[in-house]
């Protein structure tokens, strides 16, 4: 199967008698795919329990026509006015107490059973009907699952859900949540509600009780995990097809590494704004990869324009291609679009399309977008499923990233997803590979292991990362990491907790720096940079101190440390590091490590894939500036080309080179 | 008649022997008129059904003893207790569904049949008792009209709105508002439900159906103005003075231009700020000129200080009586006053009035109007019904208003108002006199038209502008001009849609700038000045390209164009332009419109008023400086004096002159 | 009994075997107290009227095991679940109309007759079972009681709180309220509701009828009162030992001086930022002793970080012990701390206490506690009783507090507390003591009296002020001062109100400078200074004037002036002046008034208090600087080391010394 090159597809948007004309503009562009049925319940089935797939079939029956692959989605991700206005209870209740009106999209309450039901009966209708339809190449369920309920159906499975997790003992629950803490005691389970603003939050919604809101979040995560699965399991009795839903990146709501389970295959949906760094859409990717540890659907972007974003840039010339490849580096075996017709109304007509509403291809974008299908057309299957094998493992977890965003204190400004960048540009900027990867992943793979903010931890995984480390591996882990179990229980006897021994430390305080306010840090004498944010104020007991604070109280005090454990070393940063300092600190690991920066691949994105025949290493210029760079791979070939490579490469703005060996 | 020279005036909260020594107060002053009856519905009807006219006889009285013309005001802008306590669905339901409870006030939900009754019964009895009185100079229905109301009664009320507008046919609604778009397919009339922030609308208001938003803000301005409508109808059975209501300016929620067909005069209330331009301020005069063309009454301003903006400044000496002018220059016939006796508490109490706390007039103020009173006096009626006749048409268009509100995309950042007044600035610094008009205006009086930001369009507006131009008419638009229908369909082919044939040109892209970047524009290589927000990257079919970009990729496409169409020129500008790049825009359409710039009245307004009898120039030192000026009307009189006038005028800080010829 | 040194302890948050090992720790330290059952009500009370006792009485025997008084607190500051959810109206209705559901704390409806018949019957229990235990110090009823509730019950206790007030006539409220503002009109009790933001205030939160506002603020704080009369005059029946509250210095939402009459002795939390200035501080333990006139209990602070502020800093070395004796010199009797032991979970996790996280007392913290601690042992109970004598009044009034934050106008920016800690700041900077004092404090103690923004007056107050000028008193006023009476009427005939006699002038107008405008002030032809915020047009009629305007167009108003009145001066600041011009103006009212400064005693805090047998000096170094200082007290001996002192003072960084006489 050739390189699925498509998007979004709404033409009961348009007249039917405009379809046609979509083709003969697309085609010779070079789409070969189409996602459709996302958002057509209301067409779908007028009132309840009437059903009527007439459109739906004309639109599978254009594709079939016209040879383009579909992608099906499952329409579940939007309500009917009827529904939401017959059934109130499917509308959410926000935080605040506030139950929704029909409207918008992805909303449903996850655990109202009339939703449940509805979606149930009309998911079984399409598996069926559609389960014999040959060009269909992936099932999409629903659309970017996010947000969370707070209404009593919701308060009602979040028990069951308890009872589950807990073994039907309260007590646990009391102690695990700490419940004493300010008369929380529960006597009863219906004493349990759902954390809210107009309940058990701050003003600035931190919780009261971390460990019930800290359940909460997987609670609902589960919950819409639980409406994906009973789709996912309704077309799996019809149709074996690879199923999906799109994913987006390091958003909060869910735990991605939970659903990326039970999912056949990720998809994402990719929107960087004009000042989104390429280091970080690059660290996006790879976490996309990185929850099926397996290449991944670019399921939408924008071919030029996005319309939501504050300021909606034009992509420059190049820079969508340059995107595009970007993705494909870091795993994507897919380049699709939101989407294929700019709509004509709607609060999304200003987002840009592969057919605009100039409906012309022969405009700046179009022949862009005319050469990239040509180009993609060229690629062989096997770099669409080549792995990204790299030596170093970044930990991203979704209960840090809670426990972090529940936290009062020390800061308002430590922000998870910010701490993981600061680790994975480190490693991007010195063209290091990174793998993200979760607490589950196998550690023996990788020369080095960083979690950053690792604010969760339990003795399973502490021994996990002693073993890792006795057995010749490199760890790395900072300030707020292991402080507290799963419920938020913080690790008495100092900190950081269970891995005081691995990392050879321990330390009583850590201060908050306000604002912008930094603190000098040296090795012998010499400052190594500035740290902020936070500052640990360590006491290395078998560690070795590689650097400290200066010009503070608590001088005396290490900030970066690197202790012999077994075979291995764990290192620990006990602030936020500028550059300078993280230039200093990653000189130490990486010669640890023994991996290798090669400092003449300076100011471009270097990326290696590796198929089953041959290697792919892609030189990516993400600025819109020339750039010439020493070739990483002196015998390649290019592979858009076919042509042999220089010594020297030169890349025009935006400009990529797919290296084959 | 005089000229009014009064204000509201609330002596119902004073006690009865204060009130004549009030007049004894501001008889003097020149004071001759009150607005009264403004918020006196809990008096007049203490319960329902049970009416008490005694205190408001007792005012009428007082007046007419002093010679006071009145300006009657039916005392439904504000709702008694009893009311919203026994009908709390007269209280509105705002956009995140909660109800309102009493106070405040101009908060009725105009659908509610409870407060159309009982607003009903009490202007019928007001009309009926007060007809008789002859020092009523007009009737003034309740008080600035704002606000939209989203209940269950509303609703109801939109889809009989919507049955009359979309000819009882929901599935021309369908097509209209492109409800396939995310499963919003209506399939009954009862599925349409207000748009609200709990239901339809993003985080940040904008509204994913857009032609549902823009239908909503008709029908709500429609809902009030039948209100409106309701009370004038039972005064005119009774009275046959004139009727207005007091409009604010460039506010959003009501459609001016509509209203004020229903309307015998128009009136409005003028709050600067004490960092508003002048400009502004003209502008704004020349719209509530302009939505009837016809001179209005300035029926609000303050003496001196307001008391809800985030600073009050005092007006400088001179200030309020050349704000005074100012309106008046603009087409203003009465000068009044919130308020005539400053209140001792509630939330205006720090609110300046004609009679301050110090309830003396030998205070700065009480002097400077006492000083106006007096010119008032000596003004001839000729000029209170002067005409403003210019060359110059701006279009100001609540239609547009509404749906760039409701535009999601390409940026945060553009605003209807600023996007007027940008143009309306540029002629107002060369005095050039504007007419503030709607797309239904006479286009042909004008040697120019501009519209700004334009957004809707027809393809009969688009036949008036290319008959007017092809006439021999100038126009001039620019970015965001022509996308859309009435129900914000993008009109498809090329931007801007219909207008491509008037101007020459089209276009596919429109860069989006962040915060306040900006490209250089230049012209036969010279740097003419600097666009922001946005950039449309314009390719002229028949256009002459008077300016291109510079410095970014799209650096060969035009910013700036001028088209001949059959007898005349169509003028369009990409980008929003700063003073420099205005000002090369700006003589390229004066010197071809034939207006003609007087460069030596630089630094002080100019404005003309043309009466029955005499040409009126009003020579306007908005500054707090000395300024002078040569004569622009060298052979006029002063009219304040009755003297002849130098060719050198010199102007006192906030001095104005009124040269009569 | 020795100074109290303990803090809040919530042995039911660990397991009982715990519970020795924690005084194993402490008792070395000092620490001699412990507050207990402050949030224990879920655990005493499991379900409605079924009691356990059984863990409190451990905790209570634990505690006279080993010897520790005990603050005994009422359980009642948060609410067990069963409560909340069986009783919905406990929880109260916020400004929007949320009901809102359990969980927080302090945020029981005061006027719920549930929570009233609930806490009563703890309360009973708690007080009758535990008034024989021995070794209990204090009772302290719930906890730091704050927050306005708006639900129904609220509404009518309101009317009936109303009708006392104004002697059951509603014409009397009408009258007060201005009520025919707005067709507010009351015609029946019923018709009056409380002021909510969806109802009768406008968007920034500013009441239509700030007499209404007025009124209900001082319900909602005399409600949570009767709550506090009730818990307190129940344990009065079985215990005659003092009782407390917690309260929170300069917080908006309680009259603290009508609270203070009710408590045996006044109780304080303090929690400075990492920003807030020392002087900052020092006012607020004036006005917590101010509001008894008589020494307090430190209730709570911090061992070393909150958790709870944007950015929380570690307490440095000696910074914490620098805090504690600043809380004594300026009244403290004991220093306790929130809390004994760091709790493991639940939004406090993070804030420090004596046993920190690391369950060990040998930190860096540790030791600085039980250096305290063996301080704390030594010194003379005469010091802890010792009074503060001063010759400076400041009058702090939350009614004058709650008019200004009412106030629509002149700006957006004035602050109460804020304006009140310019002067407080001026007098703390010249280490000349103030007491904060009522409008109903002995005035005739004091030498001057200053009133920042007394923004209410009365004819009574009024006469006081004067009788204390006429016998020689010096009273200092500024703006925004007498403009109203109780009920916010302004007092007529110019500004400000009454005062005008005693101040020997008068105003009309009130500029409001924008941002950080600021106007130069002169005397004499030199410049002074500047005023920025508001600037009164002050027209002197007996007065002196001691500075003008310049620069601005009211130049010939004065702004400072002085006023010989009787045997004594009034003073008057039109402007919030900056550091150069208050220094001008306390020049002036230092000399007149006869208050010394002694300049040598820079750059340290300087607060004496005089006990039955001696003098008590403290010299405290706020700074993280060494300080040196002449001895302001030569002869005395440096009581914490009971050596003779040196003339001159060497301070390190946070060092206190305590000179005794």
């Amino acid at each position: 199967m050739a390189i699925l090159y498509g998007g979004d597809y709404n033409p009961e948007q348009w007249p039917e008698d405009t379809w046609q004309n979509d083709w003969d503009l697309m085609k010779p562009v070079g789409i070969n795919s189409a996602t459709i049925n996302v958002f057509s319940w209301a067409l779908l089935e007028p009132e309840e329990g009437k059903f009527d797939f007439s459109k739906l079939d004309k639109i599978v029956h254009l594709l079939e026509k016209n040879h383009i692959q579909i992608v099906m989605a499952t329409a579940t991700g939007a309500l009917p006015f009827w529904m939401t206005n017959k059934y109130p209870q499917i509308n959410r209740v926000d935080t605040y107490g506030r139950r929704q009106v029909g409207g918008k999209r992805e909303n449903a309450c996850p655990n109202s059973p009339d939703f449940q039901r509805l979606a149930k009966e009309l998911v079984e209708q399409l598996a069926k009907r559609y389960s014999k339809v040959d060009n269909i190449a992936y099932w999409h369920i629903s659309n970017e699952y996010n947000g969370y309920c707070y209404c009593d159906n919701c308060a009602k499975a979040f028990r069951t859900w308890l009872k589950k997790e807990y073994h039907d003992d309260l007590e646990s629950i009391n102690h695990a949540w700490g419940t004493n803490f300010w008369s929380h005691t529960y006597h009863s389970w219906d004493e349990i509600i759902p954390p809210m603003r107009i309940g058990d939050t701050y003003d600035n919604g931190k919780p009261v009780l971390s460990g019930l809101d800290l359940a909460y979040r997987r609670f609902q995560s589960d919950s819409l995990l639980n409406n994906f699965k009973m789709e996912r399991d309704i077309i799996k009795k019809f149709d074996n097809r690879p199923i999906t839903t799109n994913l987006m990146g390091s958003q909060k709501d869910l735990d991605y590494f939970k659903w990326a389970k039970e999912m056949d295959v990720a998809s994402w949906d990719n929107y960087p704004s004009f000042d989104t760094p390429a280091s970080f859409t690059a660290m996006q990717h790879d976490l996309m990869r990185g929850v099926k540890a397996k290449p991944f659907m670019l399921m939408e972007q924008t071919p030029s324009q996005q319309n939501w974003q504050p300021f909606n840039s034009l992509k420059q010339p190049n820079q969508m291609r340059m995107l595009s490849y970007q993705a494909m580096a870091h795993g994507a075996k897919t380049i699709q679009f939101f989407q294929l017709k700019q709509a004509r109304n709607g609060s999304e007509k200003l987002h840009s399309a592969v057919i605009s509403h100039s409906l012309s291809m022969e405009t700046r974008v179009g022949k862009e977008l005319k050469q990239l299908g040509h180009e993609l057309a060229q690629l062989p299957e096997d770099l669409a499923n080549a792995q990204n094998n790299n030596q170093v493992g970044i930990i991203f977890d979704w209960n840090d990233y809670w426990a972090l965003e529940d936290c009062m204190g020390p800061t308002k400004n430590l922000d998870y997803v910010q701490e993981v960048f600061d680790y994975y540009r480190a490693f991007y900027n010195r063209k290091i590979g990174v793998d993200m990867i979760s607490k589950a992943s196998d550690f023996k793979k990788y020369k080095l292991i960083v979690a950053p903010s690792m604010y969760t931890n339990s003795p399973e995984v502490t021994k996990k990362i002693e073993d890792y480390v006795e057995n010749g591996g490199n760890f790395v882990t900072d300030y707020m990491s292991g402080i507290a179990d799963k419920d938020d229980n913080v690790f008495l006897g100092g900190y950081p907790g269970l891995l005081k021994r691995v990392l050879g430390l321990k330390f009583d305080e850590t201060d908050a720096l306000p604002f912008d306010h930094q603190n000098k840090l040296v090795a012998d004498r010499t400052i190594i940079g500035k740290g902020s944010l936070v500052c640990d104020l360590i006491q290395p007991v078998t560690a070795h101190s590689l650097a400290k604070y200066s010009g503070v109280f608590y001088d005396d005090n290490s900030v970066l440390t690197k202790n012999h454990f077994g075979r291995g070393y764990a290192f620990y940063a006990g602030s936020k590091l500028d550059d300078s300092a993280m230039n200093f600190f990653m000189q130490n690991i990486l010669d640890q490590s023994g991996i290798k920066v090669d400092l003449t691949k300076h100011d471009v994105e270097i990326v290696k894939r590796t198929g089953q025949n041959d290697t792919y290493t892609f030189v990516i210029n993400t600025s819109d500036q020339v750039k010439k760079v020493s070739n990483p791979d002196p015998a390649a070939i290019d592979l858009l080309t076919n042509q042999e490579t220089k010594d020297l490469l030169e890349l025009k703005p935006f400009d990529v080179l797919i290296l084959k060996k």
